[in-house]
């Protein structure tokens, strides 16, 4: 195996598959990032079984010549220190070269690295996703309805479901929903040109923070494909293949309200800056409780007490409140994540009294869907 | 007590004396931040016993108002509260006022923090400096001098001697030396208007890190004075106290060769590149070992082996060359260390064969001197 490339765009490559690789591989030579040459451009995979990243380097496009002198082979280099050795090398141009013996060696400049490579026989076959239906959606709008919802996955393994992302395509309309049973949040957008229909597919919210990683905001288009146990979302260069978790995810439409007795219209920055000082107070406590309560002349006070530290209250001045006057309480963490990923000026809260789940939604968007469960303090 | 403050001022004033403030203080008062108000200004201090700093916030200065409406008192407050507060409140203006009960009240815009103080009477005195001799240096001139030597202080607790850095004040010069045994940094300079002289003072290395953090690169004056046990660093609005390290600091002058049998002219950078490259195959090795070996046509190899991992090799031009040939070993990390520090273009690299100490100096400037043992690896 032979090639020569250009440092920059193998170092773009080295980081992407470097995503999927984890510390503690199941397989050792999972600690290894796969490179193969093949006469048409150069393919690097990195893998934890749970996650595949393969990203591919062309050796020409658009008449500009990427890779050059390509003799074909394969082989896995160690993790630990390639990708080091790429980002220092002292010159764009890097050969890469291959013996018999799978003794690699990497050249730039006038340095010279000699590294003893695996036979990348030994590295795993991935997955081949057995399915043509797939759909597309631009990048930018993927990375937004992973950002507004996987935060709300659960931590904890004893609902393992609820550690993914459950993922519905219906009636051209694509939801994504995530609940710990304390909160949850889901984001619809309208899909065109498919057919596609799937109701129970569940993503690891650890694969879709790693996606979210690797892809950089841009309209272009992301093609999305799912079968009975694995998703693949795929650009250009880039295949990024997940496994789905097993099992149901629960139906989570009956737990939102479909009336409400007051309802609040609030500046989302200003409601989210008074909620991050009223936690201020109750660092160690996971889910710091603060307390709203409707006052007059348009203003609601947020206030949390902390028996040793002190106390702290603001108010908020609110746009408008229709309904009951109302005082309740509910996690500032909860709040502070919802209100962080609602990129619009204002949002509306609807409440059912003190002790329903109450919703939170742009004013100017209902695809946006935040719910929260208050927490009982009297 | 009472005042009224700008935001930012008491922000800058709470960092720099958070920088004294240990997780873990010896008195759990210490844990806490001193706010004192008398009618010329606010004072804050904060110190773990080792280091205490205090920072001054005058009230007028050049007819600008910083602090109004004081009514004098103090009282300490949690430094693990009162940082973020004061950086997330909602506006500009501050009031902090304390009643006859210890309680804190801190007000901005619409947000009251109600805060349980401590009563400053048990906060300790922190000792006065008993000398009136003191010398004086730019800030940034100190920032170098504690640069370029600091990071040579031993970690190790066998010799506590070796932590820290010692200055030196003798016919108007002033040096710093640090040195774990292994490795020697040291920086002269020349002080005039002082007839100071001090030989065996021992400055902590993390209260040299400390100060060095707290202090902007400016060209105003920072004074220094030296007691038996204690250094005070003075600038207009900030006091920085530190403990002397107890017993004699070795003499490490007679470390330095005084002749040579080979001298090197080399590019800073590219030599520090190419070790920084060359050590890479040994991540783990704290002192991985590379093996500099003079060649023909003003070229040094720079090689590094590691036997599982692979092995590097890499010319780099020299200016010029003076003397013999030479093959040597030594750790890459204080090679590194030292070339970082060296702010100036060509180094030159002064040996006395294999076996003994060699000396690296900017070529233009001998007040800085770098000196490295070297590793026997035959």
């Amino acid at each position: 195996m032979k090639f020569v490339i250009q440092r920059d765009q193998l170092m773009t490559a080295v980081q992407n598959v470097m995503k999927a690789i984890s510390s503690r591989p199941v397989v050792a030579i999972l600690s290894g990032i796969k490179l193969e040459a093949r006469k048409d451009g150069i393919t690097l995979t990195g893998s934890d079984s749970d996650i595949s990243i393969e990203s591919y380097i062309p050796a020409e496009e658009e008449g500009i010549i990427h890779v050059d002198h390509i003799e074909e082979g394969s082989i896995v280099l160690q993790s630990k220190y390639f990708p080091d050795i790429v980002r220092k090398l002292p010159e764009q141009i890097v050969e890469i070269e291959v013996d018999e013996s799978l003794k690699v060696t990497i050249r730039s400049g006038k340095a010279e690295f000699n590294l003893n490579g695996q036979d990348a026989a030994e590295y795993p076959q991935l997955p081949k996703l057995q399915t043509d239906d797939s759909f597309e959606l631009p990048i930018d709008l993927l990375k937004s309805l992973i950002k507004q919802t996987v935060f709300a996955v659960s931590t904890m393994e004893t609902r393992p479901i609820l550690t993914g992302v459950n993922m519905r395509l219906a009636d051209q309309t694509l939801t994504f929903s995530a609940t710990d049973s304390h909160r949850l949040a889901s984001r619809t957008v309208p899909v065109t040109e498919t057919t596609n229909e799937f109701s129970n597919v569940v993503v690891p919210g650890k694969s879709l923070n790693e996606l979210n990683k690797i892809m950089d905001d841009s309209e272009e288009k992301i093609q999305i494909s799912v079968t009975n146990n694995q998703i693949l979302f795929r650009t250009k260069h880039l295949q990024f293949l997940s496994r789905l978790l097993d099992g149901s995810y629960p139906e989570t439409s009956r737990l939102i309200p479909d009336a409400s007795k007051t309802i609040l219209y609030v500046s989302t920055k200003d409601l989210l800056h008074t909620i991050d000082r009223a936690s201020l107070l109750a660092k160690e406590e996971r889910n710091n409780v603060v307390r709203l309560t409707t006052k007059n002349n348009n203003m609601v006070e947020i206030a949390s007490n902390h028996p040793e530290i002190g106390n702290v209250t603001e108010e908020v001045s609110i746009s408008s409140i229709e309904g009951e006057d109302l005082k309740i309480s509910f996690s500032s963490k909860y709040m502070i994540d919802a209100l962080k990923v609602i990129d619009y000026e204002e949002v509306k809260i609807a409440f059912t009294g003190a002790m329903r789940p109450f919703i939170i939604q742009p004013v100017e968007d209902d695809s946006i869907l935040q719910l929260i469960l208050p927490v009982r303090t009297y």
